[in-house]
């Protein structure tokens, strides 16, 4: 096999140097330059020639800038001869703009999708993407991680003997139900019904809720109304406590705190895929690291071993 | 503007010809040859040249069959020098294929619309896909129609004082609540719990149904089995009569009989995107047009009006 | 070198497992399942990843359903990081659709050489093509082989002192006489004269005949009609016994039966690219197996080493 | 409709000014460059914005120069955003090159077809294509035409109640016989046997003519070794007057005056898409313009008429 | 022709606006929304069907915002069946990344016009490109204009009866001879020696320009560095009133204030290709406006007129 | 990796062979027929299968002949299966048309780009193009030398001590000025100023030359117009001995004598990038083998070794 070269945008440098130590390879540095015509110019500062490129950048704030940055990377890699290269989005944001709800708008999932194969893209690693379809949207191949094993992990530490999972979103509870599997414990769900265009509203609780230590899950977490409505619901139907766990942690809006605040709310776990600066992190936040699946991913990915075994039991 | 030549495959001439005649222009012929090694040979025969042609064609059973016509017509119009060409697909039936739920498995609907592209696609009017996502797998313009008019036309004509609108899938309810609003009624959903991974079941119905007459709406009934599961969620809640709609009328093995003879079942509605046998059809059963909708859609395509002004109050 | 991985699809899989045992590997398991809607999905059921993957399937009746299994196969190898993806087409029934005799007919041999690239194939092994001008309607490299070998190892074992081998198709007489140089025996061929549009006939032999154990040789049998005209000719000038010998055995509409039940025909000898239906298999015909030559393309395919090599005295 | 603009390489611009003299259209003026590196630059010396472009260039010696030249006007009209153009091809020399017969050997016709799209062309005008399937190889419409009314035109001024049309290979006899049926009169073909691969002898004359006043018919001539050989057979079988006729006269290596000189041969017919120089030209040459048939089949492009109906009865 | 249809995005509407009262046509509005996750979505709020429609956003700071921004806008056309689309970059910022001067380094000009194809542009319409070559970075056509009409109407209203113009760059002084003739004075030229990689002096003036009225031309001043050094050596040559002229007007990190308060410098000029904020301006800063002549170009694209004729005395 | 393959079309035996001896590998034959048509094909007479390829032809007069025999050459090794295909191009003569500097005229180095890579061409070796934007023309990986350690080993041999390198033309004086560091002296530059559009003239020499020997550095000579009336300008400045080097010694209309004759010029250096027929040699000429150089950056290609290192100090 080509020898393995992993490089880091600007997005999330913390993680990709994590998930070097876990691959044992170095991370190789780019240099970044930003003209007065505020373009960039990214240089691989590595050899490229016949390696198997890995270039780690999950679309996070700043989007627009990170994409570039990756789009003008991933060029960067082909015109070093790169072998293959592979761009690992631990966290794909435009993944939300999935369809076309109105006349005239962009589907910005499949128009990025669609970027990253004319900058050089030959194959994708993500995580959790919003909706399952999206995964479609590329015509290269495309390994889907998801973060159920790292959460499990955490949350048998925890006292599961009168634990319930609870999905926000019914229509999406397939894989709460997976995750309470692993646990061991019930799962229910918040019936998010959008009756009308404008509205959303969580009418109800599918699921015996009533005197249990909740364990709210979801993809991501932006502004967190929806979260923050589920608990609402929640503690009028009486539960225990209440733990909120997700993949990627956008926390935006002072989310953390607002969610973090509400009465029985005793934790909120996610993952590193999206960097979450250091004002931002209360004691009720725990931050799991993703590094060692992205590593094993990586590595087997490289191997040509299966990447869908990482996931059986 | 080019003149129009519509042209309609095997699937569906019904249809074709009840479009045609909507819109006030002649079907035109096409011949399809089968050789000894049953390869297909199709010939368009009208003249196609700076034409805007179209091509109806509902992926429907025998679908492979069907398809693969599609895509010879699709070269023929090509090859004889068409203006434009569009893919009519009143029903594409491979939307359902949208994501890779296992390992090493395809996603028709994402190929069958690269293979549309290569044989010549310029757009696609399609109606009712199974996810709004599908609209991204194809990278020309499509105009995506619903058929809620004409079902609430025809729900207009029934009494609808004590009427609610229930979808058989919370997660999936938008077409529902915007189906009640053109009725003027209330909303309810079904909650398709999918809490083990091979077992879906509908332990419960959001929204007041006891007593009423309900309307179940769905996008398509292949089989039946969810349609039937949820009748019996709603008998044991005490609803009225109950009528079941949908856009695609598929019907596979004895769907129409099967939810036909259920108590309470006073009408099964569907339209004509998929053709329905004469010895399949019942006294319950009543097939609505989409042909008015799909010709005033070509008519506006061809003339570079709105199509989504279509759909306005 | 990747290592090798060969599916065979709902076509052929008798010939597919014979490949497989000459080449010593195993034949990996597909999964095909048929929807409600008609849709196919195919599961590829063992690793795909980065090996050289081969899927086996000839374009043979059912050959709608044949090809568009096969395109969903290619789309998953896609899908599932294949290395490389290399078609096996022992009969490429749509060769036959080679050029545009009429005005906006479909020229289907090009077309679903698109198709099957658009679906993810990155090589092309078949037998035999119909002309010889079809490998250029690919844009990936094909290797082309011919069935003269196996063959003329049949007939060796037969009484050649006094045999001549007969080409229906003058125009298309050049296998007949390599095919007799491997012999050692003379050719002729039979002068199909096509002076009308609509009307083909064998207005004369050329070369000597007369009182000769004959063996016709075509590439493709299908309804037979032209052998057995071929055949009548022959019996006017007075030859032996008969021989047919042909590539693809396709014995549309009893033709097996018909060619067989001509006076002085002894044997009808076809290869195994296309199956034969146990319920039309009579004594008189004789079935080669190709899947020696085809396993030691696909090695030599799979290992670089020269396949026109193979071809060689 | 966009305006005409209708532009001439260097390879035939008589042709080109007698297709424009047909058409009522000037010639528009193209400069070419050549540099002291001997690379070509193509300007187009009239506004290409929005204009339906032709570009005419048969592909005839220097063959190289010829393309090179078409490629560089191709790219110059897309460029200048031309609206649509055309490529008219009177000869296209390379169709010849039209399957892989050995190994690791270009395929010249394939490969051209390709360059032409690359640099720009949208659609294809050709005539008399060496083989039927070269059309294949081009993934734009193509409109090719043939030469038989003009050839049918000349030889009805001629003695025809004792004429027999013969083509020189049997295999292609079908235009020979559309031909004879265009003249009334009965056909005949030379069977060219390629009982060896490196040996083409034509051993008989399928059809009577003894006697009679042959019109030998082929597509191209170019040294003429084949139509030499013929006229060698017919002699032996005892023919009346002879005449030769093809679609392209590429006559090398003093193909005229062989043919010419031979005994019985009275004419020499071929139509002008290929340039014959002056000093080559003899009494027994007769060269037919295709210009008109040419400029019709542009008209009918441009208006969006049926091209194929120009064949019509 | 198709009705035009411009849209403007968030990079300079008001330069839009001026280019649409030009044409005399109303800027459509479009609406950019953006998410928690900072991803964009863009809906054009204006129907596109068969609209030849024209999105004015030249790559200005915040360079990666306006890109993506533009990108989405190309998306959403092409989905809302725009007949064609043209990208009006009145400046391309990255332009100036136009070779590969260190290894394993992004050629930005070239990806990002390979980017603004894939979203669906269709034509592009700039203005003083850094360098010529860059106009072959793009596969589809190019209108190129220049602002010297509108800097040489300018200085006519100058005293002119001393005046010289300077280029600062020797190797890019055509623009600045025709500029000169423009205007009917000489021209003269810094020589910017690059003997060391990283170090550029302009050791030299080349021509006459003691005593002069200097006009220094360049096609954009980012930091001014360039210009200030010009303007130290013009000094020491002993010349008179200096005016600084150029295209596009990035002026970053006070260059209007650094170039301005040198010594002789009596005006600095530019267009309005990128927008200068309010509290940049000085009282030595005049703005020209090129809304017209983009909207002349824009007329003539839309009405297939020559766009170079606009050019010419 | 992959055995590699080395073959010459007729452009260059000479080098190809060179190159060769010093890779230690066998130069393979390549089959170049011509057909009466004119027609060009292509046989690569040594096996590709999965072979690393290299096609080695410097597109040299005649330019188009030895263009489109690479053309054939890159399809025929596509279509023998080679694992990669890397274009040799030592002199790539299209690189000059490199912009639109008038309407409707071709861009020939973007458009060869673009053939060779619809050819099949994966990457590219070349040596000192026209200008460096032209790298940005090609979408596969290119690895651009140049010729300046060879040039200074050669040069290191004279009498440095008095001096000076000479660009032509100081607008692409970074050459010359990397060269004189080379050899530790000092440079200068013509200003070859283009004050008016059809008028080039030489009118300054920037930095210090009187009394000097000059090394005249230039990358191409064609007629060498711009080096004559350079050395004019420098015998008015009163310099020493005059050596005129460049890349690509094209040499056209007599220029190696026009340039020897010139007084005080001792000697012109050049590369064998072009082949200089023997005829055209005199003794003042010396030719350069940048063999050894190609043959190492092949190495280093095949075996994924960093080519940029190849000149570092």
């Amino acid at each position: 096999m080509h020898e393995i070269a992993v490089f880091s945008g600007s997005a999330h440098p913390d993680l990709a140097a994590d998930i070097c130590a876990h691959l044992g390879v170095p991370l190789r540095p780019v240099r970044v330059e930003r003209f007065a015509n505020d373009c960039i110019e990214v240089q691989l500062q590595a050899n490229c020639r016949e390696r198997d490129v890995f270039l780690i950048q999950p679309l996070v704030p700043p989007t627009q800038e990170n994409l570039v940055e990756l789009l003008l990377m991933l060029d960067a890699a082909r015109g070093a001869s790169a072998a293959r290269t592979t761009v690992v989005l631990p966290h794909y944001a435009y993944a939300r703009s999935d369809k076309k709800d109105m006349p005239r708008v962009s589907i910005g999932g499949r128009l990025v999708a669609d970027l990253l194969l004319t900058a050089g893209a030959n194959r994708v690693l993500t995580m959790t993407l919003h909706s399952p379809q999206v995964h479609g949207f590329f015509s290269v191949p495309v390994d889907h991680l998801h973060a159920l094993r790292e959460l499990a992990a955490h949350f048998r530490g925890t006292d599961l003997s009168n634990a319930v999972v609870v999905s926000p979103d019914l229509g999406n509870a397939k894989p709460a139900a997976a995750f309470a599997r692993l646990l061991g414990v019930g799962v229910a769900a918040g019936a998010k019904q959008r009756f009308a265009d404008d509205k959303v509203s969580i009418s109800s609780i599918i699921g015996d809720v009533a005197g249990k230590d909740v364990i709210v899950l979801d993809d991501e977490i932006a502004r967190g109304s929806t979260v923050v409505e589920l608990i609402q619901r929640l503690h009028e139907l009486g539960v225990g406590s209440i733990r909120v766990a997700c993949t990627h942690g956008l926390f935006a809006d002072g989310a953390i705190k607002r969610i973090g605040d509400m009465p029985g709310v005793k934790e909120i776990v996610c993952t590193d895929t999206v960097p979450i600066a250091p004002q931002k992190r209360t004691p009720k936040l725990t931050v799991l690291s993703i590094a060692p699946a992205m590593a094993e991913a990586i590595r087997r990915i490289h191997n040509g071993e299966s990447v869908s075994a990482l996931f059986d039991a």
